[in-house]
């Protein structure tokens, strides 16, 4: 066992825990020394979800669904530079605002263990929360790490039944992670920390039925402004009960029925199994996408050196992600077909403006796409892809790429990061401006308070 | 068949409504036109309503609940005179706040269709809608009665499994209450309201397992507030899945499991079968103060005439307010000796107030209780009760009484909940303001704008 594992044990417990502790491994999390055994390392992972979180929800900001948010506050309101201040008369709903904004594009990190998408429901609810009370960049940091911790712990002893069964476990679980965050922030005792926990329970909502309307980046915004309020109110002295997570009728009883999965605590903090969408594609298309442009890298073939392509993937992307001529840019989206040619031809996929209606009818690509041939088998991950480029002159070459495994390779995955945050920030920050934010979160850890990463993310 | 009952039908369809089509009765309710075939007769009974929740609200608005919750947004704020106006800057909060308040006391009306208590979602979310759009008296009323009856559509179809699985109604189909009585205020499309029931679906919530806690008033208040962000985002052009309550994994497949019940459409509507608390004590206790009273007024005897009470009530009620010798004034509410023993000797037991230790111990009442004897037995009604009057001298009068049955009387109800809020508001509202509030209420409909109201019930 790493000495990280062993001090996250100190924290968690066994992994014999039986179900009646989580709400006991929760509020321990949550509440004063719950981030002492957080290792660097964990942090580190931390502050790549808040750049992560930070550039989608910057990119969120003008999509529809978050206007209309936002106006239900202020009939005024236009997107201009930056997310919604969490200080001064907006304060009450930026955690809404933004918490919406970070899933308008689906664009945002994503956890197997929770089942949904991490930091979405936390990093605004730890940024508004710091607001009320004073908060170092370390300590938003941990925040973050407690938050996903919470979201995991949550999400794999309930999330599996939970999410099969129909909920949207960034609004539901990720109630309890925003809770997790807030109360870390704003240093709950341990009872608060468990009437704040029976407070999420009490809250949490969201319907996976909603899958393809505004619906579902709203359900990230109320996660956000629910555990908040969770958290909130139970340091203020608000009452809920003890048990509504595991207890008789409580929220596992009553929207975890199936399947109730024996707990298992993992070694690795839950952060650092956060995932990251680099390709503004179906997250089903990003192994492919990666195996191309590895092989690509590797033989430095050009587009018409390619013969054929074989994109080997589960038989369950078919129905997902596997449109054979696309006639719009959201078609592209879903289509492997046009998705390789797009790499080999160099585009960039995780430009947010790439997809277009005019790129589904780009000539070259609609060409050269008929190369491409897509093939179904059983593949060691349900997220991997295994591509075999047949180079004119009789050359095979063949890459498998699984995005579904974490990068141990932080350096180069916050390298990736930056790249994918100038991009989808865009037009929406000065080029100027994003690299300040970079700055901001690279050296957060020495800032004692979070005035500056406040001012670079809403201005 | 009444002329009310097939104006009903005109609006609501036939009773063999298939269970896909409560989305379609529940818009058409909602959008223009679906108040037209409201009889004057169920307005009277909306009117009772506003009058009740108003008066329960004003009293519920320095419960520690209430005040944590509104120092949520406020932190210099106190308990004045009224309820947090609904216009202003405190607009926002309006809704949460005084939703909360009118379900703090657990004091407000409760509706057997619903499974809950209908008017704490409805009347403050209709009353900040109708801050936001021009309303009539008229239309106030108008939406209080949509309200009530989208809760009881649901609440019938789905409300009894859902319930018995562990929701609180009141916080989750009290939402759908909600987003119905504020659409019809917004003056939603048909399309907008589909929208809104789909948002007033995936954000519906609240758990039984926190009854006890102060927990229990906060899903009224986020019942509200969900319910008007459901008809303020439709309205602005929010999209949300058209079929999110009786689809695959929507509010019903998720949330009510179990027995699903047959749609059955009432010839009569939901707000008049609404039932008034008019005891601040277990509303299981309500059949027999009702009967010992009634005994007492036919009779005219005086405590000592009485040698023996034997009250009937179902054995259920065993568990739930049979306290034999209550110690503190909140025991004395689950109590029927001890409340038997108050009747007899005058005290109100419709004033909050009343119910203190020193009550508990009074001598007097504490041996007089020792006349009750509680008897269990299967009666005509689970919340009936028989009581057995054995006077001195040998003559026997007994009386049964059930306040599960609504009141056909109905300017006696009205009469009833003007003595229950004069009761509740004292302390709270001068004497005069408290009439002023009534006649306000009495001739609603006579007014074009709501500016009296919302001035008599804020100020």
């Amino acid at each position: 066992m790493t000495t990280e594992a062993a001090a996250l044990r100190a924290v968690q417990g066994t992994a014999a825990r039986p179900p009646g502790e989580l709400t006991d491994t929760l509020a321990g999390l949550m509440c004063e020394g719950g981030a002492d055994a957080v290792p660097d390392v964990a942090r580190e992972c931390a502050r790549h979800a808040l750049l992560d979180w930070a550039c989608v929800a910057l990119a969120g900001m003008r999509e529809p669904a978050v206007r209309i948010v936002a106006r239900l506050h202020d009939p005024q309101w236009e997107p201009s530079v930056g997310l919604v201040p969490f200080t001064g008369p907006s304060a009450p709903w930026a955690v809404l605002v933004n918490g919406t904004a970070g899933h308008a594009l689906d664009y945002d990190d994503v956890n197997s263990r929770m089942h949904g998408h991490p930091s979405v429901p936390v990093v605004p609810t730890a940024l508004a929360a710091s607001a009320l009370r004073g908060c170092s960049g370390r300590q938003l940091l941990d925040a973050v790490v407690l938050g996903h911790e919470a979201e995991a712990l949550v999400g794999e002893q309930f999330g599996g039944a939970h999410y099969a069964n129909g909920f949207h476990a960034t609004g539901t679980i990720g109630t309890f992670g925003a809770a997790a965050a807030a109360a870390h922030v704003l240093g709950l005792t341990d009872a608060q920390a468990r009437h704040a926990l029976g407070l999420a329970a009490t809250q949490a909502a969201g319907l996976k039925c909603m899958f393809g309307t505004m619906a579902k980046p709203l359900h990230a915004g109320k996660a956000a402004m629910n555990g908040l309020w969770a958290a909130r109110l139970a340091q203020q002295g608000f009452t809920a009960a003890a048990d509504g997570i595991e207890g008789a009728q409580g929220f596992a009883a009553t929207q975890c029925t199936g399947l109730r999965e024996a707990p298992v605590v993992s070694e690795r903090w839950a952060v650092q199994d956060t995932l990251y969408k680099y390709h503004a594609a179906c997250y089903l298309t990003h192994s492919a996408i990666e195996a191309l442009r590895a092989l690509l890298a590797r033989t430095r073939l050009a587009p018409e050196d390619v013969e054929r392509l074989d994109v080997h993937v589960p038989p369950g992307h078919d129905s997902v992600c596997n449109i054979a001529a696309p006639a719009t840019g959201l078609q592209v989206k879903f289509s492997l077909r046009h998705l390789m040619a797009m790499v080999a031809h160099g585009h960039d996929t995780a430009d947010l403006d790439a997809y277009t209606d005019a790129l589904a009818c780009d000539a070259d690509l609609v060409r050269w796409r008929e190369r491409v041939q897509v093939r179904f088998e059983h593949l060691p991950s349900a997220k991997g892809a295994r591509v075999e480029l047949h180079a004119r002159g009789g050359a095979v070459h063949a890459h498998y790429a699984d995005v579904g495994v974490p990068r141990e390779d932080l350096p180069a995955q916050w390298r990736a990061l930056v790249a994918k945050g100038r991009a989808v920030t865009r037009g929406v920050l000065a080029p100027g401006r994003f690299d300040a934010l970079v700055r901001c979160i690279e050296t957060l850890e020495r800032q004692p308070d979070l005035l500056s990463l406040h001012e670079a993310i809403t201005t």
